[in-house]
């Protein structure tokens, strides 16, 4: 950590800064340039990171140099997490979690349709909500525990793993008996109250970037979750606030080799919520794959104008079928492998 | 709402369009105009506002004409919202909330050292957290029940309302024997179980607007406080997401004047969180009662620089008391009052 | 263009819009809803685009139909755009544009040393700044005339088509006797002036995303060279603005398939001003080829450490060939080419 | 400055930098903490601020010090910069600029109708466009010269100084014949040729803030206006991109104080482009003032409705004149006054 100060700052000023600095345990360098003196903070910066330096008179800039992640941090492990999700299903080091279904679980005939379809084209992992976090109190809210049931059924069935979304900490024990991974949607991933629930769980947690959170907020997010004890932690950029209307939202998928550089976590890409235009989401599949991402997630429907949820961001299964064709042979280029889910 | 069709829409899809319009119960206009064809839908626009219109083939765009919020509206109820929020103290209607305290609670000594000062020089409402959004999980995350306690007993003994975060729905019955008044984090601000959750309390909410919320996002989410049935929502500004760093967050001012047309509630600012920077707390707040704001929320501790959080952006007791002459001078040139709390 | 009017709006008010409509030359069809009435007008949507309509009595909101381009259109224009750029290398229509080069021309020895490595790993338009926009006046400005002399000689020695820089209109006319094609950076996306200057000369133009510019302003800023003449526009996608520091800039890579739905012109991207970091430029230049992208335009230097400009976010000879040897492999697996130049 | 290394960073490598700094002409401090080294740079940090440290290999991060603006900063010159516009109207340092009237200049009567009512109400700068930034090229374009002989009749009959936008340098001869103060636009706050061309001229510059310019980047703008030798620039805020378009912009008034920290120049409020809604311009201009704006540029128009440009967002004179009485009063308040313009 480096201390700048201000330029008249005094000697008294300085010595209040050093015997603070050393009353945390650390050492200081003093360093006296031209137009400014700065103090070098020697030691472990964590002691120090939160503490209000700046709010010091003579203080003028308070510069850290470490990341404040750990667990999530490649210096804490350099090789890339990879883990089982269920079924046999790998995520994380060159193998793929391709997670596809519908927005919103509306019945267990429209469900299983669907997981057949996008099975066959290749998704190794079912998506499906069950409690919905709708912007709007008047809209569809979800199935709850029936669509929790629903998915297990279908999941077994089909021999699929299952994500499903959490929406609030008392939700995480119900959810436990029916889900193989857990989702934290976008609105939540900086709910910490939440975010320490699921790292007290056995299942991976799928978390997604919230709509204006940096990736180093997305990787502190993480960090609930690894501290309080889950190392299955899966990324997923689903597209970020940005000036331009013309998509639901900002897809930024220089995201994945930024994170891949940061964190041995695996990151997923989901162009559904990113773009929110159908047409749109086959390029940024094929984008995301030749990106590095650790997979993708696609939200499907077979008649995407009967959906009760999100259905005009919905690909038709024959749509999918030819975007997985597509991520197949992009995948096959980059010697990553797309597992298939088996007996559990 | 209206229906923009595709260029090439074919006679088949438009009769397939309009017997979906009626199948909702509401009439169409089609217009045929020199390069697109529209469909105005005629009725109660709600019911399909959630509908997936625009995956329907042969739909170019949907645009809706009406607002989705109800209850929250102007057009819902034309007078400002005004309630009591504890000790006699009214915020809205030209009554203005002087919300101030430090980040956390940190012991009772410290918190009626402050509360003392602020309530001498104007301020009418205590804040302090007692359960803190960190994002970091080793960060400093708050006394707990412990703080609610120390925050009652420092409230009652100087007859200010408090207001404190909830950050859960398992807490809000907890806070609610020692709150007056509960404040809704940014992070939180579509964590829509804690506001249904808050809804059905009988308390005022102090809704801060999320970082990446539009005007429109935030009525929604105090539309699904009041849809449960408590009508005291007190929306506030704290800053926004930008590509500038130079302030902790962006302030958007303007949005009071926004919000006041679109909406009854009061709408209060936040210039300590909007900037994160002691020298610009000042005039932001007295562009913030200029600009027509129901109230202004400010940090202050005696000793910042031992703070436990956020100290780096607290005002001292002097400097609040500073600025409080002059929101007093704006306040009564715009003929806006700062009522006294008084034993409740 | 439909007309919203306000809840109260009056009949006079009504007629007094009507007669303003058809002063436009336009038909108008009033459409009365259960909250709101809405005049839809038909006709040249042009003809009063720009109109004020919105400052008439009793007007609540307009909105428009139809996209304010139209040469840009690919309703104008159903198929793509292609055309020879130089040395028989034509970009569009599935053949790529593969720019490399230094950022600013330093000398003829170290940019003709750039310059064979990045024909040799497959480049086949040759970058290099002459003049230079600088965000700092006391930064280097590039070398000028020389510069495109320099430029000239080195891309006849190894016919490479090239192009550069024009920031001003003064010196369209001098860049004009040196290039194969004008580039317009994204700080003069919306510089009127120079768009108009450019559209009237007979040279490719490579304009560059503006970094808080909509698909629709590039658009736009594309229609101002068309307008004058010039149909031969190359947009550039090189990040815009956000609110995460961790990347120079955040590369809207779904800006490609979303472009190429609403135009013809062909669209390349620029992963080197966009991360503005070495090890993202592969993996996003690979996204850009999947995406759909009609070439990638890449930052090289054989001494980075020794740029004059922007030395930091240069890729070696080395790893451009790389980079060049995936995005091949990328190119063919979805058939498109790589066109090598020849002598004119 | 300080440089950051990377972990592995070796010896041999640590030896290289260090040269490298010294070829600089700079000392150098070499701190190896736990973990991290940091090599601190002693001297004027200009010498190094553009070389491409970052490109060294063993370097993670540059972090500089000191502002890259020097004549713009408060460090440069303590106190406020405030000088004559024409017609004995200072701005700065306690005078006010209030600037007033049409979006473009239509016609001399119109112009003069204008003109009148905004002196009558207290406007002491008038401003009219001859050559307007369309960003349609279909869009009407201005008048050009015999727009500027107008204003400049104009300006002289009622005895006021007046602004008109250049945007080409080629413009700055001509229009230097007519204008008292040259307008840089948002557009062009970044066209550095423009800068450099009226920072040889004699004359004031009003410099907008670019819509995605930081608070540094329009310091850096006013830099070149500085260097080049014209020392009256006056900046202006208009608003800046975000994702709710409910407003225009995003006026960010918090910039008023944050730039006077950082610079000694005259800062004024353009609520009419930031908002771009008249109900949400009297507000923001009280909020202004109350902020330390040394001045409010407002839009003007007798006929909204008729007006060839922006005339949704023009105030009518008699709001006009209501608004200038809040400020006066508010500018009262705050001990500044509004200097009447009175003959050359």
């Amino acid at each position: 950590m480096i201390i700048v100060l201000k330029p008249g700052c005094s000697e008294e000023q300085i010595s209040h800064i050093l015997a603070k600095i050393e009353e945390f345990g650390l050492r200081h360098e003093v360093s006296r340039g031209v137009k400014r003196t700065l103090i070098g903070v020697i030691g472990e910066e964590d002691l120090v990171r939160n503490a209000p330096l700046k709010a010091i008179p003579g203080v003028e800039e308070v510069m850290t140099v470490l990341k404040p992640f750990k667990l999530a941090s490649r210096e804490f492990q350099e090789e890339d997490s990879a883990f089982d999700v269920g079924c046999g299903v790998t995520v994380g080091g060159g193998s793929l979690g391709m997670i596809a279904g519908p927005c919103a679980i509306e019945g267990e005939d429209v469900l299983l349709e669907i997981a057949r379809s996008v099975k066959a084209a290749g998704a190794n992992i079912l998506r499906g909500g069950a409690f919905k976090p709708r912007t709007s109190p008047y809209s569809y809210q979800g199935l709850g525990e029936e669509g929790l049931k629903i998915l297990r059924r279908v999941g077994d069935e089909l021999q699929m793993p299952v994500v499903t979304e959490v929406m609030d900490p008392r939700q995480v024990e119900l959810i436990d008996k029916y889900t193989d991974i857990f989702q934290i949607g976008a609105r939540n991933m900086q709910n910490f109250n939440l975010l320490t629930e699921v790292g007290h769980t056995n299942r991976p947690v799928l978390l997604k970037r919230g709509m204006s959170a940096t990736v180093q907020d997305l990787l502190m997010s993480a960090e609930y979750i690894l501290a309080n004890g889950n190392k299955r932690v899966i990324l997923c950029e689903r597209g970020i606030k940005s000036f331009d209307s013309s998509t639901r939202n900002l897809l930024d998928l220089a995201m994945v080799p930024n994170v891949k550089g940061l964190s041995h976590l695996p990151v997923i890409v989901d162009p559904s919520h990113a773009t929110g235009r159908p047409e749109l989401i086959p390029p940024m599949s094929l984008a995301a794959i030749a990106a590095g991402a650790d997979g993708v997630h696609i939200e499907v429907h077979c008649r995407p104008e009967e959906a009760m949820s999100d259905g005009q961001q919905a690909l038709l299964p024959n749509q999918y079928a030819d975007v997985m064709q597509g991520m197949m042979q992009v995948a096959q280029m980059f010697k990553r492998t797309i597992p298939k889910p088996s007996k559990n």
